[in-house]
């Protein structure tokens, strides 16, 4: 702790009224903005009882709130629980990890509840929400807890409510462009919140790169509990990720089929991940970064298709692959994006969101444009790619061709968000820390000098053990 | 472990006999009780196949089971791993946090199943039983784990045994009085479960005020890993809470509702918490007490409200205000109730349940007092406040008044039956550990030597490191 | 670590090739075998939107997806997190706990849906899936989780795999022996599930009898931390064994009942195990591995009468009986188990699952014997044991000598299944580590080089301090 550290002495991490006048700033224009836009949907508004008249619904049991309130439940532990837990595999970092995760996803789903509400829920003025809303909020966060991943353990409370601020939105504007312009389906956001969050967090990290972040390496490694930790992570998003795929799809066939598929590509995704994590390894161990993340990449890269007819066997096929291509990207691609092109990904979202996310959007296309009326039923295919209005006359190939647009419109805003954001994120004004002091919790929270970190210290290789 | 300690003599712990005699017998009385009173209700009893018949029921999704279901195994989490674990923050008190949580919950679901079913669900001399008699039972114990809090550490199984014995009858008695005789809505239970709850437990913990528990400053903090596992804790109360003030509200409109007001203050509260974390502390640090506790408040004091048309803005500002009482509370008032008025409060459950809770009860009182026609709609209105039978004629404010009677009531029962159960618990016959024991798993538990104890007693100050 | 071991030189534990063969060549094997037998129940398919019309289906509530997926979350749960995480409380095995089970159960839900279709869901050539396959994939699975638990740190992750491969196999053979050619009722799986799998994985470890292992008797032990993990997957088993024991069964009260069934049978069994754990210790003091264990036996004791008209207080009887069972089960029976029969039993799987198991079947076998058309009514009685077609005539005693069979054809399978695969995985082949280095991930794991792990080794009496 003796050497001379020159940046060290510049940086200012002080958070106390900076990070209060943000939060408490923000949150007073959510109110505001609330206060003007948003009431309740009409199943969730007391005249409802009205309502279910005059709509001749002779159940409760047909408010949407039954068909999709166990999916939002799953989807909320997998935001919260899921990508806070998985980035707790860092030694000195899980509370960064499920702290800061929890303050960007509290405050990013209200702004998403205002910016995808004006987009799709805006009516006579005001945005009518229920539980597809929250859903989909929580949907939007998740693409900003994905490029959190990327900048895990580099960036101050404020910089992460800055981005969070800023990726929402585009998040709403790409989502418009695909779903509204481009017709494109994408139930389980493969190009909307994996393409497009992983290539934002790239991007962004970029712009923050830090050349002298190897001095903190040994920081960046997990010890034994932390991993355990991880893994309460990876398992809530890989056993609930049916439901992230399946929580907004059509009522009926539509839902089951995307459970089942998403259950399927994650099944495989293990045991190629599993396979390629002992094979890449000299001495033949698993590795539980490849486990922790991997694993997951057969949900992400059957988001777009999940609902569609992609079958059991063609789920399989898309987890076998992700789980391989995941794995190797984990290996050796991880530290080519570092050394190369200086791109410093410590969750590794490139190989668990980015490119199963490509794939995802590719697989999307592809069993678009190979649907016929014949395997979907006539009404089936109809309602599946929703061809009616202005949309009756495309073909299962042009779709297939939207959808392919989708995931380069998704990567170019991804870019251009990303550096625009990632320039604002690298103003001297946010409080992150030093190089040095990456990955550490101290900086910005109170730690428990437990015996845990005695030990650490006493084992400290940098610290001579007595006097 | 040499200084003289005059009380530490006096205790006996020693929990071979009386333990197992205490929950055999009380488990005998339960099994005799049941047989006795319970049966099914018909919506869960075999010859519910007939009565879908006679009552007309076209679909077996009619069945309350398929409305109530999911949002019982959230409450159920809650209960039992949201609580549990959000008391394993101690640094040695992990065992006691989730066993004698487990302990005391799956004794007071039963007994609360009796209490609750002679009051509600008692039909030609047998209690009928559905899921919303099981959720109901989950929350007459959800506060008892919120007195529990105020005594963690503090108490033996048996004193926490006798305890949950009292306070689910208390409970069932005042919830009978809200609910029954004042015709009170408190849907999520921020008078019955939390104000109730919250001041009984500060009652109770003042009765067995312990002036030498200073000796054990040092077990009450944490380490880095018991704050991580306490964030489970957290988060699945947080991520759940918006089925907890769902769970028992009328089918449709009003679970919709109610989950959508409660995910809204929620997301506020964290805000506000973290704002004022920062803010109250002189480092600007983020402290792991407020973020693990007042981001829960919002739930908590939309608790009455929830169901009603609080509205999505509204439900932001209570969010808003009560994460800044609550760590506000952390900060000032809970050394002060210490200090002064000799209340130690373990977990703080003052400032997340106790302010909360009477906040809740209020904006209940002000939200039914301001209910109108027009807002609910005229059936919405009649369904909502259950304006029917001999409270056909009751107005909205005369509703708010009794609203606010309900809060008296609740205060008043938990005053008098916590110093009665107080009283009781101090009698020298329950095995509780002497000061300097507190917060200790080893008095109650088979606790393994580990590295990690090893080490605690190798740098344990009290200790020589060599003889 | 310098004593000469002979054993340890012979073992060659090296993964590099064996498991990624392993696992590539078999998911490649799923992947033809799903190609040409698996396709999408009606539920699930795109002709849904058409097959409504035919049946007269006037909601999307009608699909079986709203009716079981939430059960089958929570079943999902168990299996991964549940199963997972109760064996994470060995010091040094918690990745081989958590990522073993991931690894098994992913292959084993492929495995099981192929070999349960082909038994009950084959049509025209397909298997035809939905979500009710999907939980009976899981259910399947359950069982080879539970003979993992006898064998727990004795076994490389191949053995595990050939062990899920020939479980599957035998358990689908069983199930349908049991549920098709007997008629037997078995919903919650205590014959099926339990009694199967508790009984193959004893018989399993039986051959697979290591007698040097009390050399690491030290690491079959638990540290703090990981008994606090080990909770986490009690609690998620213990609070969703209401879904797994009604999951499978008919709409409506069935499914309602079988929650409530379970739910008391759970909260009797914790107050009997608390009684036992303190009554059969010196100390009085309560014992981490029954809280751990023997509060889940109360689920497997009604996992064949649950869904029966067992009643609320039939079911605290069964839960009293089988916490009371386990507990002893663990005190006296393992360690005779171990020494007399040579059966090392990692988990206590016979104390959780074996004898819990026999119970539930033989409850089942009284309560079936024991039904009355007064009690179910005429419909439900029909309804209930599916007497219809062939078993029109069938009655409730001979029924329940059917149930009292299948215990006997369960335990049979059991014995010869596990005799064959002990054989089977006996062979020098599949690099099982010697008995020194069992109950220790680094084995088969990059384990992170912690300080934890340093003071391990720092305090390991078998390494002197100093060189």
């Amino acid at each position: 702790m003796e050497r001379p550290r020159h940046q060290g002495m510049a940086k200012n991490t002080y958070m106390r009224w900076r990070l209060p006048l943000v939060c408490l700033l923000w949150e007073v224009a959510m109110i505001i903005l609330f206060g003007v836009f948003v009431r309740f949907g009409p199943e969730a508004d007391a005249h409802w009882e009205e309502e279910k008249h005059e709509m001749n619904l002779t159940s409760d049991m047909e408010n949407d709130f039954y068909f999709r309130y166990p999916s939002f439940q799953d989807v909320h532990v997998m935001i919260f629980v899921g990508f806070g837990f998985l980035m707790t595999f860092l030694k000195r970092y899980g509370f960064g990890a499920v702290g800061f995760n929890f303050l960007l996803a509290a405050f990013g789903i209200q702004w998403a509840l205002l910016m995808q509400g004006w987009f799709h829920s805006f009516q006579n003025g005001k945005i009518l929400i229920g539980v597809e809303n929250l859903i989909n909020a929580d949907f939007c966060v998740g693409s900003v807890c994905v490029a959190f991943g990327a900048i895990l353990g580099k960036t101050s409370p404020i910089q992460l409510l800055v981005m969070t601020l800023f990726q929402v939105t585009l998040f709403a504007v790409n989502e418009y462009i695909l779903l509204n312009l481009l017709h494109v389906k994408d139930a389980g956001g493969s190009m909307t919140i994996h393409t497009f969050g992983a290539y934002f967090g790239l991007t962004v990290t970029r712009l923050l790169y830090r050349p002298n972040l190897e001095q903190c390496k040994d920081k960046q490694g997990s010890v034994y509990h932390s991993d355990i930790f991880a893994m309460i992570g990876t398992l809530y998003l890989w056993m609930y990720w049916p439901s992230f795929n399946s929580a907004i799809s059509e009522h009926g066939d539509a839902q089951h089929r995307a459970a089942i598929n998403t259950y399927c590509s994650l099944a495989a995704c293990v045991l190629t991940t599993m396979a390629f994590s002992s094979m890449l390894q000299k001495k033949g161990k698993l590795d539980m970064v490849h486990i922790q993340n991997a694993t997951l990449a057969g949900g992400v890269a059957v988001g777009t298709s999940a609902e569609m007819m992609l079958t059991p066997y063609g789920s399989l096929i898309v987890g076998f692959i992700c789980g391989i291509v995941s794995t190797v990207g984990y290996v050796y691609l991880t530290p080519i994006l570092e050394s190369r092109l200086h791109i410093q990904d410590t969750c590794g979202i490139h190989n668990l969101h980015g490119m199963p996310g490509l794939i995802g959007g590719i697989v999307g296309a592809i069993t678009a444009a190979a649907a016929t009326e014949d395997v979907y039923g006539k009404e089936g295919f109809i309602k599946a790619f929703d061809f009616t209005g202005s949309y009756k006359t495309r073909t299962p190939s042009v779709q297939g061709g939207f959808q392919a647009a989708g995931i380069v419109v998704s990567l170019l805003m991804a870019f251009a968000g990303g550096t625009l954001v990632g320039a604002i994120l690298k103003l001297p004004i946010w409080g992150d820390a030093a190089d040095e002091n990456c990955f550490e919790d101290d900086i910005y929270w109170e730690v428990p000098e437990d015996e845990e970190s005695d030990s650490y210290h006493m084992h400290n290789p940098d610290k001579p053990a007595s006097p």
